[in-house]
């Protein structure tokens, strides 16, 4: 449930957001694009939990590969429909992992 | 409920963990260990959420603010009960936020 990173350094998209209520076919997107962000280059691994707010850290090898999920056309739909239908409101961080610890 | 943090660049730590059930007392560890953050110098902002997996990120100025504290005397007896009863396991990451965008 947690994810297995390679050693650092790599980068994190930190996404924390809060849908909207009600936020229909929020659930069955999301899972449609974990699986897509999953079979993209350079992607390292997921974490996600919600309750008042979502948080979601996807875990990717390079800048390059951010900006080429980023850039994804189904990606792309689905974010403008984020914008539109399902959140209230998110913030997106660009973060590179510098150190970690497992316990 | 989203943490509003600075301009980039700032850190943040990104701490998921699954936790043992029961996790007797966690809840009111968790409260407590916030307030001491949010008294720490050069801490920026939190943002929290649990279902499956706990996922927390505390933001920070810069790595001498993370490793005060993460030295805070307080947070060593709570890290330290945190390994024998509390967390069935936990990853910690030190990331460089490096740009954000706010929706």
């Amino acid at each position: 449930m947690l994810a297995n990173t390679p050693k650092p350094p790599y980068y994190a998209v930190i996404f924390t957001s809060v849908l909207n209520d009600p936020a229909d076919g929020y659930d069955a997107m999301a899972t449609e694009m974990l699986k897509l962000a999953e079979g993209q280059s350079g992607f390292l691994g997921f974490e996600s939990a919600r309750n008042s707010i979502g948080i979601s850290v996807s875990y990717w090898q390079d800048e390059a590969s951010i900006n080429a999920w980023r850039d994804n056309s189904a990606h792309r739909i689905a974010q403008n429909k984020g914008q539109t239908d399902w959140y209230r409101s998110y913030r997106i961080r660009v973060a590179r992992v510098e150190r970690d610890s497992v316990w």
